[in-house]
């Protein structure tokens, strides 16, 4: 059917790639768009407040495995995940679309259960589900969301406003949740291996929870509102902190220096990733789907964020040409890489 | 990992009965959510104007059949079926956000098929892709799509307005997009018996590209506006005209007399379905996928109307007590049916 000598594999451009080839012919018709493609939320006018909508898809066998999954913690996930991109906007989230596809041999009780952590979620974040579709599926199941919010124009925090010397912060801790993701792989095998041992995960609450069941951060922008910062430039934490900055930095036109030492990361993250003879260091930059908060503010907001609990300052915006580095807990420089995450790579 | 002993086949409930099912009991939170869940488009009060989204999920094997439907065909229809439930609320459609789940194995160049007919729909119908997600997929083509326009509020046109003694209007005629669908099915059919055959669709353009390369129906909202006529109720034919009517009935808690000598069917459209045994009548009601406007408009409407060679009358609304009818060529009355389309049917 698909006649064309050239062929370009998908894996070698990644998913970055892929998008900002297929991305950059788009040409822009409305007046209402005020940001299309490029952030994590389209902004749009529609008179006095912008409209914030964000989308996600993810896959059985990509994005989760329901051998370890539970559904009521995979749809709550669900639309955590896409939420955070509302929030990396510095908006309010007020609405979701949800669309799933699923074999008809999933029993309606199973629908239900993801339904109901999706509803949970929106429930606890007070977010009103407000359309979707549903389809059988031939494959795996599919879960396609989009998650619509708003905020004053004045308030929007894109990824291209760090300026040199502002200071570089990151909210809660880092890495666990792929560290519990590693945990969860290995119970996996133990169980196909002998379906009579139960999964050893005693202890490991929190990361398992962190890869499971994560929450957006909407206290971290509630906490920056109260103590009066507006970051100037701002991304979610999903695929990898160094892709993260890396993300900010581009799009801002600046480098950066990141201090591994101040990288927050949780004692249990520390001695699991340790266990698995894992870098914690290297989980945290990229191991992905922690949906922290990345973002940038003014030095002289310093005093305000030196003692918050929530939040870590990782580093400072340099000018571009001083490039994008990370210096090692032995004083070393390194060069920021994102591995990041890259579905189109096995 | 899925304890429960309870279990409800969801081919039992079919789309229509999970929707339902899963959405009794969704709570709307945030007072900027005019209308969620039930129409074909949800409705936002972001100051002023209503925002308007919409979101469709589309996969292979379910939806589409790569073997005979070209990939730029494909996303010029993704885009296409999804402005048409923005235009069914008498809405302007602006922006569309595009989720993708592909397969590695697919080169570069099949997607920007896919993509270039995505903006090619969007080219023409002035809107703008605005975000996204792109991710592999072990399984088929995946493609979602979520849809974003805004109206006035007193523009809107909700499936719950048809009033007693309106009359039932549909634009452009039915059931083609069914019969060309018969057609390159059997084609395919032909083609995998004996590769050498090519397919022989002469002649059947019309029906084809109704099936391939539907395309909303923008210019009857516009025409309508000319006309000054606000419907006073309206969805889109996607599941079949019987089951759009029936739509209407159920949440306007009317009833309707529809006649099958007035329901539009082009000659071709007659004609295949012929040659293939079916009953042109029965494509047009259960057939779907025509992507034309079903709605009612006041009696006193009827002289702008009358003379329009895009819209036709095919029957009126009654009370609620009087049930749904259609009145057959040969003068008998039978209850209206929705067969419709049941993805969790085989």
């Amino acid at each position: 059917m698909f006649e064309n000598n050239e062929r370009t594999d998908l894996d070698k451009l990644g998913e970055f790639g892929l998008i900002d080839h297929l991305t950059k012919n788009i040409q822009l018709h409305d007046k209402t768009t005020v940001k299309g493609v490029g952030d994590d939320a389209a902004v749009l006018d529609f008179s006095g407040r912008r409209t914030l909508v964000s989308t996600d898809l993810l896959l059985e066998g990509i994005h989760f495995d329901l051998a370890y999954t539970p559904l009521k913690h995979l749809g709550y996930k669900s639309i955590q995940v896409n939420l955070s991109d509302i929030y990396a906007m510095n908006g309010e989230a007020s609405q979701v679309t949800v669309s799933i596809g699923i074999s008809s041999k999933f029993p309606l009780e199973a629908v239900e259960e993801l339904y109901s952590g999706m509803l949970l979620a929106c429930d606890r974040y007070k977010i009103d589900l407000i359309g979707g579709d549903t389809s059988a599926s031939k494959q795996g199941l599919i879960i396609s969301v989009t998650s619509i919010g708003h905020a004053k124009e004045e308030d929007i925090c894109y990824r291209n406003g760090a300026q040199e010397n502002d200071l570089l912060c990151v909210s809660g801790d880092l890495g666990a949740a792929y560290v519990g993701l590693q945990l969860l792989e290995r119970e996996k095998l133990v169980f196909l291996e002998n379906p009579n041992i139960q999964p050893d995960l005693e202890g490991k609450d929190y990361i398992v929870e962190r890869q499971l069941k994560p929450d957006a951060r909407v206290d971290v922008i509630n906490l920056l509102k109260e103590m009066k910062i507006k970051p100037t430039s701002m991304i979610d934490v999903s695929d990898g902190l160094a892709s993260e900055v890396l993300h900010l930095c581009k799009n801002s036109d600046k480098g950066c220096v990141v201090y591994e030492e101040k990288i927050p990361i949780d004692p249990m993250t520390y001695d699991t990733a340790r266990e698995f003879n894992l870098d914690p260091t290297v989980c945290a930059l990229s191991g992905g789907e922690d949906y922290e908060l990345l973002f940038t503010v003014k030095q002289s907001d310093y005093d305000k964020i030196k003692n918050s609990p929530d939040i870590t300052i990782i580093g400072h915006i340099t000018e571009s040409s001083a490039g994008t580095h990370l210096v090692s807990k032995s004083g070393n420089v390194h060069q920021l890489k994102a591995q990041g995450w890259n579905a189109f790579k096995n």
